[in-house]
C-alpha cells in the first residue's frame, strides 16, 4: 500500500503539518489513521493519506491527495470528518497547505 | 517520473516547508529544481525530491526521500548543496521536518 507523487497526475495535494504536545505524537498518528479509515476514505475524491511522524516527536505530517479541491472542501463539510478533525485540533495545532506538484526528481 | 510513499520502504523523508516572499514562489520552485538536478541528485542516498507550490502563493514544500539520515546529513555538508540552500535561504524561511511514514491509506 502506498501513494504515488506524480506532477502529471491531476490531483490536489494537502500537506497538513500538525504540531503536537510532547508525548502525544503517537496518539495523534492513531487518531488521524482512524479518521482516515472511518471517514475521509469514504468521501468522494479521496485518493490517499500518508501519515508521517517527525524524528523529534513534535510533528505529524499528513500528505493527502484528493481528486479535486471541490472534493476536498466537500469532505471538510462532512459532519463525521469534521468531528475527527475537531478531536485532532484538541491535541495539536495544524497548518494545512493546499498545493500542487510543481516538479518531481528521482535518482 | 514520480516518487512512491510506502510505509514498508526503509527511507528517510524530509518534508521542508518554505515560506516565501510574495511574488517569488516560482523563482524558489525553479531554484530548488535546479539545486536538485545539479547537486542533491548526485549525492549518495538520494531517492527523490518532489517540489510543491501552494495555491495561496506563499509556500513551497519539498517532499524529499533519502536512503538514510546519514546520507542526508552528509549531503548537507556538501559545499555545492550548501551553496544552493543558501540561495534558497536568501528568499525564503524554511522549516525542515525529518520524518518517517507511519501509515499509508489509499482509496
Amino acid at each position: 500500500m502506498g501513494a504515488t507523487i506524480d506532477p502529471a497526475a491531476d490531483v490536489m495535494t494537502l500537506i497538513n503539518v500538525f504540531t503536537v504536545e510532547p508525548g502525544r505524537q503517537q496518539e495523534l498518528v492513531e487518531l488521524l489513521a482512524e479518521a482516515t479509515e472511518k471517514a475521509m476514505k469514504h468521501q468522494r475524491g479521496f485518493i490517499s493519506a500518508n501519515i508521517h511522524k517527525s524524528a523529534d516527536g513534535k510533528r505529524v505530517v499528513n500528505y493527502a491527495q484528493w481528486r479535486s479541491r471541490g472534493d476536498f472542501e466537500a469532505m471538510q463539510k462532512n459532519a463525521q470528518a469534521a468531528g475527527h478533525m475537531k478531536a485532532a485540533a484538541a491535541i495539536a495545532k495544524f497548518d494545512p497547505i493546499v498545493c500542487v506538484v510543481a516538479s518531481s526528481h528521482t535518482a
